[in-house]
């Protein structure tokens, strides 16, 4: 299975409009430190899987065959901007796993186009070309699912938007040991109150917990990126993604 | 007045993903062909407007600094994408002048960020900077105002998303013979019914009651730049805008 970040961003992602931090100065100085709106593409047996859509440019990205299926981790505008444009795509249907969130973001659902939305029920697997997909509920301001894909005893968790995590999520994912986990990281340590998004402690502990090989933050905010300028990332498991990094599972 | 088109797409907009006809495929060879969701600027004496905000890219397109406020016509997603990004800048703040659409798009309104929705009376002249502003109701699927903006004796009309145009907005309009009418125009000839925007024959017809000195069509989709390319427009002071375009008023 080959991982390939197209949008690490949070929704204060580098460079954010007006700011002067370290890590918003690098990334307007230097594209590919950019961070944008999340999206990901998993790549197995040609076949090609998106996870999340909250790149504007999803139709430039994929031309029409390029795109198999479509995981969707929630309704928020930065997960399916995207989809927008998309939607009125003249070419092959494009079928959106999703949580069941009838009411989606603006109008999205109720003029939805090609794309054909299709809620799943958390933790019953189902068959997608050749992987096995299961959705896990995730702590959100919205109705939120990570996804665990599997393909030949491989396994990619992919946990984003969340702040800590359910316990049901924890029970189920645990005891597989997932290859790969893909995690919300928005904040540095001591993130504050108020928040939706893991910070990097919260982030160590769902680690801990989950007991992953190998661990790739996501969801990245500017103060996030400049304190890790400052401080190396605490635990030898644990990465940050960068937009366009390929990882194989 | 200088009008800067930045955007003059509809919602199938030139080139539709997958959609082989003439212009989409001009579009996508020659990215100056390319119709972008629906933008624009207007500038005076140093002062900049931006008229509606559907560019994905506002953040880059407009540094801290340079703009002064915003006139959105409607809170359709081909208005208001470049906003979701926009409203999280750490810059000074930016007042919408808007319709008085508490809904709004998605969660815009209810986490404006930076954004200031100011929510203006129809037929109410209010000044902004160096310009005279007055919003003026159309006909469309979701509460829309066109903009009417005034500088030392010369009047630019835009009127966009919108199917003909109330009587009381053609009342107010057709005595003043604007300079530049900036109008919704969708579809080809017969565009068809359970339309929301212009086709040809309702822009002419509107030009005609409104008799401005010239008018630039916008909000142009794949099919009508398919028929102008084997059409020339039926009116010699009608022109079809492109993105980039520049008009002095």
């Amino acid at each position: 299975m080959r991982l390939t970040f197209l949008g690490t961003g949070g929704v204060w992602a580098a460079p954010v409009h007006g700011c002067a931090c370290v890590a918003c100065s690098r990334a307007r100085a230097d594209d590919t430190l950019r961070r944008r709106p999340a999206s990901a593409l998993v790549e197995c047996d040609g076949f090609r899987l998106l996870i999340d859509g909250g790149r504007e440019d999803l139709p430039e990205l994929f031309p029409p065959g390029t795109l198999d299926a479509m995981l969707l981790t929630h309704f928020h505008p930065d997960h399916v901007l995207g989809l927008f444009r998309l939607r009125w795509s003249k070419a092959e249907r494009l079928t959106v796993f999703c949580p069941p969130d009838a009411v989606g973001c603006d109008d999205l659902r109720r003029h939805c186009g090609r794309l054909e939305f299709r809620e799943v029920e958390p933790f019953v697997a189902f068959d997608l070309g050749p992987v096995t997909v299961t959705a896990v509920p995730l702590i959100h301001s919205r109705l939120t699912f990570g996804w665990l894909v599997a393909y030949r005893g491989k396994r990619l968790a992919y946990l984003s938007d969340t702040i800590g995590l359910p316990e049901a999520t924890v029970s189920f994912l645990a005891p597989l040991a997932v290859d790969t986990l893909v995690l919300d990281c928005a904040y540095p340590p001591n993130g504050g109150p108020g928040r939706n998004h893991n910070d990097i402690d919260e982030a160590i502990a769902i680690v801990k917990a989950l007991g992953p090989h190998r661990c790739l933050l996501t969801h990245i905010n500017h103060d996030l990126d400049e304190w890790l300028a400052r401080n190396p990332v605490p635990e030898p498991r644990i990465e940050r993604a960068t937009d366009g990094m390929v990882v194989s599972v």
